[in-house]
């Protein structure tokens, strides 16, 4: 069976038996500046890190975090991946009655899924995957949950929920004792003031999932983490923790790239002049519809071509097929903003593949 | 709070406010030859692994560790570092009564405890740390436990049960609907032929827990992983398994390691001699009493000296201090094998301690 995520290069490689090293990877949505070069030089400074047992604390990158978004250490909760944070909160919350995004990355189905808990989805697909917060309260009322779960801005479809808008939805959560969990993986490829990080302090239901391998363009080391002021939460969390989850090379990975101002500004600049690029391009595409991102990646419906997918990694380029998310009907597709030379690779593969003599 | 672990080098010097720098650490167990040179050239030509998601089935990696145990793919669970295994374990088995082997490495009783388990101990302490094998059998019926944990060899008295009387508390466990734990994170500094793995195909109620971080000396990496041919158990581990849980670095450390027979062959007789080196130094000391041990790290009582963790800590040398396993009393020790010249510094450091001015 194929994994249910993007990034699956290998798998998808052999079941079509192509080779893997001929593929551009359109389908993991990673910063394509790629690591900071600090990062390379810094694994291999402190390569005997490995012979230690990483601090069981992991005091100075929860410092460095902390200082990041201007909260408290004890506020951190870190994970071998957000992926990990995920299933530890949802392990920690007891909730019996979850509302999830649709559509939405799927860990979180999946997290609450092994407590048994009811799970409901409130869909975006009739208004063009923007979300309705007059609605979302009404379905919050309607379903009467005791969890709310989304992705800020979302993945697959890079729509953002306006901070006033969420804080709208915060203050409902905390006078109606729900537990808000907003996953923010993307929320570095926007402007600070966008997250919810700032509410932390005040707001005992809200659970924030931050990832930093989107960003820092490393998604083989594994590093995300929960943010909480919740005590209990993060007390049940402590304690069903398993000892020394980041290794150490995550862990200089983390503080590296934290501290690197210059590399962070000069990928959100990069990011939207190609994302541009890809949109430009791309909506010219009459069998296309392109949706709106503030993102590194970008979303899109064509229904026309059943196996866009497969007929793309033939010609050398893997999108995301997005038809295994939740609250989506068929031909939806996802893909990232890569390097100029990537994306210009990519746009020629459509046009030739939409317009091309085979398709024609 | 000082962790429950060795190797916390960093909490220990800033409770006693030394510097971290001058300190040996014996506290740890780790193959003193240290990383094999494989590993640090494979992970510098393969750094752009980083960039990508690890395969999430892993297929490599357990395609070797396959080969090198003669057990089936399919009889693998990996996890990121054996903590994870353990913890996985235990949450996928549903144990109602667990037998523990007292003292014995920690996390097993933490695993279970999450779970709100009954868990009873097997103390050893009486008959010098060896298991006597009908006794074990005795306690087995009489407290009629569905599990047993045990290490082998045993952590952290270094005592190892030998094949034959292992076998038979298998076939009492596969005849009584008993699961039966063996955790064997230091057979690797034993011959092949101790492992209980020979065992697999045929005991649906043998669970093996390995680890890869001592023998290759990568506690900071984090690999293990657990093999059963349990296969509902098998079933439930992999629908409850956290996606990428082992990163990029740590997959590529399984899969050099695994290969370099010569290491692990090198290591063995070098740990050999060293141990015996220790073990005729310090058995000279009248107030240690000195356990026989089977790998690279030595157990011994001294009932003379209160504080000699922290006494031997500002003299330079960290051991581990081994009061908080369940089942010990007071003034046991742990120290590993470390290379000759730091086994000096040891043995000298020793002898001025207990037969110096100081102390005289």
């Amino acid at each position: 069976m194929v994994g249910p995520h993007g990034g699956n290069v290998k798998e998808l490689t052999e079941l079509y038996q192509l080779s893997e090293q001929s593929i551009i990877d359109f389908s993991a949505n990673i910063n394509p500046l790629g690591v900071s070069k600090k990062l390379k030089e810094e694994i291999n400074n402190k390569f005997d890190q490995v012979l230690h047992y990483p601090d069981l604390r992991y005091k100075e990158l929860k410092n460095l975090i902390a200082k990041h978004h201007e909260v408290k250490s004890e506020e951190i909760f870190l994970g071998n991946g957000a992926a990990e944070a995920i299933y530890a909160l949802a392990s920690a919350l007891d909730s019996e009655k979850v509302l999830v995004l649709a559509p939405t990355f799927s860990e979180y189905e999946d997290a609450f899924a092994h407590k048994l808990t009811d799970i409901r989805y409130f869909k975006t697909e009739s208004t063009d995957f923007s979300v309705n917060m007059d609605d979302l309260i009404s379905a919050i009322k309607q379903e009467n949950v005791d969890t709310i779960c989304l992705c800020n801005p979302n993945n697959p479809t890079g729509k953002l929920i306006e901070k006033k808008e969420i804080k709208r939805l915060l203050a409902y959560c905390d006078e109606h004792n729900i537990r808000l969990i907003v996953d923010e993986a993307f929320m570095d490829f926007l402007p600070k003031e966008e997250s919810l990080t700032s509410e932390l302090a005040e707001n005992q239901h809200l659970f924030i999932i931050r990832s930093l391998t989107k960003i820092f363009a490393i998604p083989g080391l594994r590093l995300g983490y929960l943010l909480t002021s919740n005590e209990s939460v993060m007390i049940k969390l402590n304690q069903r923790a398993i000892p020394w989850r980041i290794n150490c090379f995550a862990e200089i990975a983390g503080k590296v790239s934290l501290e690197d101002e210059e590399y962070l500004k000069e990928s959100l600049s990069y990011i939207e002049t190609e994302r541009k690029f890809l949109e430009e391009n791309l909506k010219k595409i009459s069998d296309i519809t392109l949706f709106s991102s503030t993102v590194n990646f970008i979303f899109f419906n064509c229904s026309k071509y059943s196996y866009l997918q497969k007929d793309l990694l033939e010609k050398g380029i893997l999108i995301r097929d997005c038809s295994n998310y939740q609250g989506l009907s068929d031909y939806y597709f996802r893909i990232a903003v890569r390097s100029h030379a990537e994306n210009e690779v990519l746009v020629k593969v459509f046009e030739e593949y939409f317009y091309g003599e085979n398709n024609s």
